[in-house]
């Protein structure tokens, strides 16, 4: 027996060395402080939901329907949920399989299962300029090198697409885009820019994946379509956590049926399954409630809020700072700053000369 | 632009053609034939548990504390479950810090996220051969080689899992081990051996992931002393899927510092979060109920099933057959079989001559 350097237990993975920070964490620990109102975490405003209604419909599923609820399920999802999912997304235009729908733990583990089934290490990933940072965890997990793509106040640049899809080598796996209240940009991808982009990444034979947890949330009333609506071929993914519960941890992928076995494939062997529980609670919550009533209701929240945040920063925000106006979605606020004072989630490195530079929306409380 | 062969939603990372089957899935569609009493999946026996009791308890979780139970948490899951899971854990020798345990959907999301954070393509991960299949699939998702070591009545073969850690290059990254009421095999890992099983792979540099869904299910009352409560560096995996709801989807891993600080990292991009709703229900059931007579209830249960699965093996199965008497966890039935008549979830050239062939218990009703 020889002696061993490295202790037993930290006999790491390669991809392990890559895990060295949480954001997450670092967002949250920033909006924990008491004196910060935070902007940066996708927390949804649940003193808007019907609690008592809710609690009244948890016990009934537990008395009547417990056997199922607290048992195992399929690694899919349950069929019933499956189909009012695909009932949401036609609000977007979305027309869809319920066969091809498969439940996650959030929508963040299927973005992570869809880079476990796409990304080999040292693979690409065409992501917006800055991204999400949960995105990017799962990114990093898997390996994956993230080139990111500038974006203006329509959403993607198409012309900067095209040339990184020129230049980069190897060939991008898939472009991740959130065309739709962009987190953390707070700003939406064009409707004539949608087919652009679509058109292009078909083009040079890259795969999109839609992530589109805010898309219900406008404040015009009229949802954008997503891209999934004008491409069967996208990758679509979507959530309750913004427009019902993120505690539920309930989200979906959308996806062409050859790449579904797979996913389910991957599902099951991340899970064995979601909980039976919390996908019953969400089918009879979109079955017996105004469900579309309750998702107005917490976009004019978020609308009041964007308006509260709009007025403080023409108030308060010194000369020379521009910023964006989303028109729907949690409230984020990006702009044009001279210097280097307001940080996003890219590396400056990656937004060129001129690009934006995205503060995480963090306001002091000022002393009064 | 060029034409590509391979169409771009298609383009899958080389682990993905390793997902070409599913053996839980082939388990449960002959577990729900009609004609079939299946053995084979590890559910629990839901209909000793209190449903009214649940109902309103769930019901007071959402009126009361819904603001908190239906938001996101942290990654590492609520410090009153932790806390809790400690004491459970207790019962089994075990003494731990809740800061080291991390909750997870299901212990299956441990076990994936350990192999994410050990394994590189091509890693070795000793296993007892047969093992659990849903272990299998996580090895595999992440390209591990797993290298069979047999059990006999008593439990893995020292012997011969030090002849393995001898002989396979790479060095094993770990040993994955159920050995309390093994599933498939039915076999628990003897008192003596668990103490030679830890020296050898101390010896070996090599870490010990316990896998121990069913260690509280034991008949006689006396629980065998988990592996962990032995060696403070192994790394444990526990469920509240057998000992009290498996649709809820909650388990944990309870792992030496410098792992916890990865696994949470890991967890953070597989899922953001467990859902704080189950673990609110778990954390008040485990709080309210005398749980240790739930799992007394169930145990009683699961022994009378083995006796008559015992009796119908004496009466049925024909001569020259032999089987394990589990005295514990769910009913799995393994018998040495002549031919090839049984086959388990291991491959057979990794058993060796005489090595054990275990059926998935699965027996057809006769007509009458």
């Amino acid at each position: 027996m020889s002696q061993h350097p490295v202790p037993a237990t930290e006999r790491f993975a390669a991809r392990t060395a890559g895990m060295t920070a949480s954001e997450i964490r670092a967002l949250f620990a920033v909006a924990s402080r008491p004196e910060v109102v935070s902007l940066a975490g996708g927390m949804p405003n649940l003193a808007a939901l019907p609690m008592e209604e809710l609690a009244a419909e948890v016990a009934d599923l537990v008395a009547r329907e417990g056997q199922v609820a607290l048992q195992y399920g399929s690694a899919q999802g349950r069929p019933e949920l499956r189909e009012q999912i695909c009932d949401v997304m036609a609000w977007e235009g979305i027309r869809a399989d319920p066969d091809d729908v498969v439940v996650t733990v959030g929508s963040q583990m299927a973005l992570d299962l869809v880079t476990r089934i796409y990304c080999d290490p040292g693979d690409v990933v065409l992501a917006e300029g800055p991204s999400y940072v949960g995105a990017l965890g799962s990114f990093a997990a898997y390996q994956a090198r993230v080139v990111h793509v500038a974006m203006d106040a329509h959403g993607l640049v198409p012309s900067l697409l095209r040339a990184a899809l020129e230049t980069v080598r190897p060939r991008p796996k898939f472009l991740y885009t959130v065309p739709t209240f962009h987190n953390p940009a707070g700003v939406t991808l064009s409707v004539e820019r949608r087919a652009e982009v679509l058109a292009i990444c078909r083009g040079y034979g890259v795969a999109v994946v839609e992530d589109n947890p805010y898309g219900l949330l406008g404040f015009s009333g009229q949802p954008y379509p997503a891209l999934r609506s004008l491409d069967r071929d996208v990758v679509y993914l979507g959530s309750f956590s913004k427009t019902f519960a993120s505690g539920l941890r309930v989200g979906w992928a959308l996806v062409p049926p050859a790449v579904r076995d797979r996913l389910v494939l991957a599902a099951e062997s991340a899970t064995l399954c979601p909980p039976s529980f919390t996908q019953m609670l969400v089918s009879r919550y979109l079955a017996a409630h105004d469900w579309r009533s309750q998702v107005k209701t917490y976009t004019e929240a978020y609308r009041d809020r964007r308006d509260a945040m709009l007025r403080a920063l023409e108030t308060h925000l010194p000369p020379g700072c521009t910023w964006n106006v989303p028109d729907g979605g949690f409230l984020r606020v990006a702009h044009r700053a001279r210097g280097r004072r307001h940080q996003g989630d890219a590396p400056a490195r990656d937004l060129g000369p001129g690009g934006l530079r995205v503060g995480y929306g963090v306001l002091r409380r000022r002393a009064r």
